[in-house]
């Protein structure tokens, strides 16, 4: 894969230069040149996350009214320092609090809870719900040591719009913890993806194959297999999650594929079609679709399947106005 | 490249059924599989496009309110037949007559034709706009040879907003014209597309090289070259448009960056930002920015920069409201 950068080693900052410019209206820089930072600042609970570069458009691109007040932007798949983090806690709060809402990765979690440290010299207080979406990254006995990945967006729009209607610092995490605790996504990659400044992937998926399962950074997942048709993989897919709810009646849910790089919006579709399918076919009610590039994993050849199960309350605040430049117009 | 798919050879047909399951409040199917319309109908001009599969989200995600209100599906690549354009006509007319706007392709354009003398006996009274943005596929004494690609956003969204503004049809097409009179376009692509039925590549692109002025099919460009940095092919496409435009004073711009399928949104900012302040440095105001994928060739790597001379009207109908599924929230 040929790509436009100019450094690579310098290719988040080109980045961020590039957003910040596209969108002034929403988002601008700071003097952390790590940190962004919504535009018009609210009297309300701050709603904060951070993580890697190379999922666009998270996590820049929920910044904005009714999600991300400030975002910390690290390296490419790598966590931002606790001082990032730290400096988007000050850009967010205005003396209501701060939720920092993340994905569950070891980086992200150490420099977090240092930050939220240094945020109490600072008289900020700081409270934080983890991610745990994936269920291929951890069996579910061990629910709190799996990854957060595409299901990270239903906590930031949950949790956006809880604060921008008013809720307290408790009642947001309280909000966005509810989500996560109802969101389960999978993964299955089928092209690997490169680092930009390595310029080789790094892993490998042979051809007719796929990894089920795999993380967002190219974790090992649950198993590689052959390839399968789409429907196949659609109908593996919604039934890993299904199990791992373990619902016992119909449910009303919402249904989110986030194409993971270069996989087309045609082939997402695709999938969607099928998932959709199944799931009325098992009695359930799919009350909102989602079909986009929503959290990416560079270019990467994958698609994720994310089902939430969803309540009144979630419902609203999806439905909640919101301007962030990730958001769809639906 | 390995995809998400059935059998290759109804990958259209699938498409289609997962995008009328996940959008049911937006878009719906009709008789004709290849006619997808609008959800509510109201009483205006109507609005209709159509050409080949593959560029989604066009055309499909921009049927909605104050966008388009039927869309005809060709193959991948291919345009629809004729009478997929009249069906689309007959579902978007409710006696006010129907705008066809659509992208300069001699087999859109024979379709299309056809399509409205068939219309002709059905009283439906139909006028078209072609855009031919694409600066690379014709020069500028044949401007009208020129094809369409991502600039036809800007003919769909305009042309639209003006007919959901009570404009008649005459009011339309005028409109969809003056913009397309004032949009230009241009492409790079550095790696090429495969169409899914045949598996291999179309074309070849050379290991670093990139053909500048590439189509949005994988047509021959201006030229072959050694690939560049980031920076010298952002400034390199904005001064070919500025020199085709041949502005004589500072000009209201808007920008939009569109990735054509595996081109990642980091590095489509990376471009974003060179072209603002190119554009910047040579004086002129840019008012909107779009980046993402707006119209794609597959998983072609590349990017389009589309260029729109604005004026008030145009930023009005810009700015109006629309609910279309492949709109950004901005």
């Amino acid at each position: 894969m040929q790509i436009f950068v100019n450094d690579p080693d310098f290719i988040v900052e080109d980045m961020l230069k590039g957003f910040t410019a596209a969108h002034p209206e929403v988002a601008l820089s700071t003097l952390n040149e790590r940190v962004v930072t919504i535009k018009d600042k609210k009297k309300k609970v701050g709603v904060i996350t951070g993580g890697g570069s190379g999922h666009e458009p998270a996590f820049l691109g929920y910044v904005g009214e009714g999600m991300l007040d400030a975002v910390a932007i690290g390296e490419i798949f790598a966590s931002p320092p606790a001082q990032a983090f730290l400096d988007a806690m000050i850009e967010a709060d205005n003396g209501h609090g701060v939720a920092c809402l993340f994905g569950n990765y070891a980086g992200d979690n150490m420099n977090v809870k240092m930050a939220i440290q240094m945020a109490e010299d600072e008289d900020i207080e700081v409270k934080y719900v983890v991610a745990t979406d994936d269920i291929a990254s951890s069996p579910k006995e061990t629910r709190e040591k799996r990854h957060g990945i595409a299901g990270g967006y239903f906590m930031w729009k949950v949790g956006g719009a809880k604060a921008a209607a008013g809720g307290t610092l408790d009642e947001v995490i309280a909000t966005a913890q509810k989500v996560v605790d109802r969101t389960r996504s999978i993964c299955v990659g089928v092209n690997p993806c490169t680092i930009p400044a390595v310029g080789t992937p790094n892993f490998m998926i042979d051809p007719e194959t796929m990894e089920f399962g795999i993380g967002h950074h190219g974790e090992t997942g649950i198993e590689k297999k052959a390839l399968g048709s789409a429907k196949e993989i659609a109908i593996e897919m919604t039934e890993a999650i299904l199990t791992d709810f373990e619902f016992d009646e119909s449910k009303k849910l919402a249904v989110m594929i986030s194409g993971l790089g270069s996989t087309m919006l045609m082939e997402q579709y695709v999938i969607c079609g099928q998932v959709l399918e199944t799931l009325k076919e098992k009695g359930h009610q799919v009350e909102k679709v989602y079909v986009g590039n929503f959290v990416t994993s560079l270019d990467m050849g994958g698609i994720s399947l994310t089902i939430v199960d969803l309540d009144e309350e979630i419902i609203e605040l999806l439905e909640a106005e919101g301007q962030a430049t990730g958001l769809k117009n639906y």
